[in-house]
C-alpha cells in the first residue's frame, strides 16, 4: 500500500501508481481531495485501526460530531475571525458548547474517550489554529476580542470539558510533533496586521 | 436489529430500545440525525449491501461525489430558488456539470454504474424536488426562469450525462414507490405563490 501527500488542492492525496516526488504526482495515481473524504479514506485503508469504532452507533456518533464541527464550529470561527460575527464570540461559545455535549465524559471525543478517532482527527488541527489566532489576537475582530475569547475558553466553567479535551489533545505526541506553532504564528502575523 | 424513523429533527432515526410509535420514540433508544450521517449509518448496519463499495478508492469517490453535491449543488440550488443567484441558473448548471464529471459513464453514479450506492441515495431525493420546483416554476426567481432552466437540463447536450442519470434513477422501483410528486407539487404551490 502506497500513498503520498501532494499539493493539488490543500489537502489532497495521490494514491497508487509509481512512487514520485510529492510535487509531481503520477498521472496513473488516483487523486483524492477534501479533508473529510480523506480521513474516511485513511480509516478505510486501515480498517483495524481505532479511527472508526466498530459499533455502528459509535460510528454514527463520530460522524455526527464531525458534522457538528464542520457545520457549526467552522462557520462560527470563520465569521468571528472575519470580524463579521453579529454577537462577537457567542457563536464560537455556542458551537464549543455543542461539541462539548457530544464528547465522552473524559479523554478524547468518542466512546469511552480512550481511542483516537476521526472525530479527534477532524477537530484537533482547527482547535490548534484557533488557539494561535485567538491568543495572539490575529483576526479582523475588534482589538482585544481574540485574547478575551481565548481567556474565556480557558477559564469559564461553561467550557471546562472542552478545555480538558483540548489539554488532552495537545499533550499527545502526534500533536506535539506535527503542529508547528511558530510557523503558524509567523504566517498569521503577516496576514493579520493591526494598524 | 430494529430502527424506526421518527420526527425529531428531519430526518432522524431512533435506534434500539423498545418498539414504540414513530412520534413517541423511547428514551432508551439512540437518536441519530443529519441525513449524511444517517445514510452512512444505514450502510454500516448493512455491510453486505452495495451502499458503499468494498474498494477504498471507490468509497472515497462515493464520498467525494456526496461532498460535491452537498457543498456545490445544494447551495447553488438553494440560492437560485431564493431568487438570489447573481447569474441565474449558471450556478446550478456548473454544479450539475461537476457532478456529471464524477459519474460513471452510464447507469448510476459510482464505479461501473450498476450498483446503487450512498452517492445515489444522497442526490436522488434532491433531484426529484428540483424537478418539481423547476418545471412548475416554484421559486423566488423571475417568472419563467424555473421552466427555462428545467428545459435546458432536459435538452442541452452539456447535461446529457446528467439527464440520462436522472432518467435511470427515476425509473427505479424504489423511487417510483416513495417519491410523492403530487404531494410535493401541492406543498410547493402554497409555499411559492406568484402574484
Amino acid at each position: 500500500m502506497f500513498f503520498q501527500i501532494v499539493i493539488l488542492q490543500v489537502p489532497a492525496i495521490a494514491y497508487g501508481g509509481p512512487k514520485t516526488t510529492g510535487d509531481q504526482p503520477s498521472p496513473s495515481s488516483t487523486k483524492i481531495a477534501e479533508s473529510l473524504v480523506l480521513i474516511e479514506f485513511v480509516a478505510d485503508l486501515f480498517p483495524n485501526s481505532s479511527l472508526l469504532p466498530k459499533d455502528p452507533v459509535l460510528r454514527a456518533k463520530t460522524r455526527f460530531f464531525i458534522d457538528t464541527f464542520a457545520n457549526k464550529f467552522g462557520p462560527a470561527l470563520f465569521t468571528f475571525q472575519s470580524g463579521k460575527a453579529p454577537n462577537g464570540a457567542e457563536g464560537i461559545f455556542s458551537a464549543i458548547g455543542q461539541l462539548q455535549d457530544l464528547m465522552a465524559p473524559e479523554g478524547l471525543a468518542i466512546g469511552d474517550g480512550t481511542e483516537f478517532t476521526l472525530a479527534d482527527a477532524a477537530v484537533i488541527p482547527f482547535f490548534g489554529r484557533m488557539e494561535v489566532s485567538l491568543k495572539n489576537d490575529f483576526g479582523a475582530f475588534p482589538e482585544g476580542e481574540g485574547k478575551s475569547t481565548w481567556e474565556a475558553l480557558q477559564t469559564d466553567k461553561r467550557f471546562a470539558r472542552w478545555k480538558k479535551y483540548w489539554d488532552t489533545a495537545k499533550a499527545r505526541e502526534s500533536f506535539k510533533t506535527t503542529f508547528d506553532e511558530d510557523y503558524l504564528t509567523k504566517s498569521y502575523s503577516t496576514r493579520w496586521t493591526r494598524a
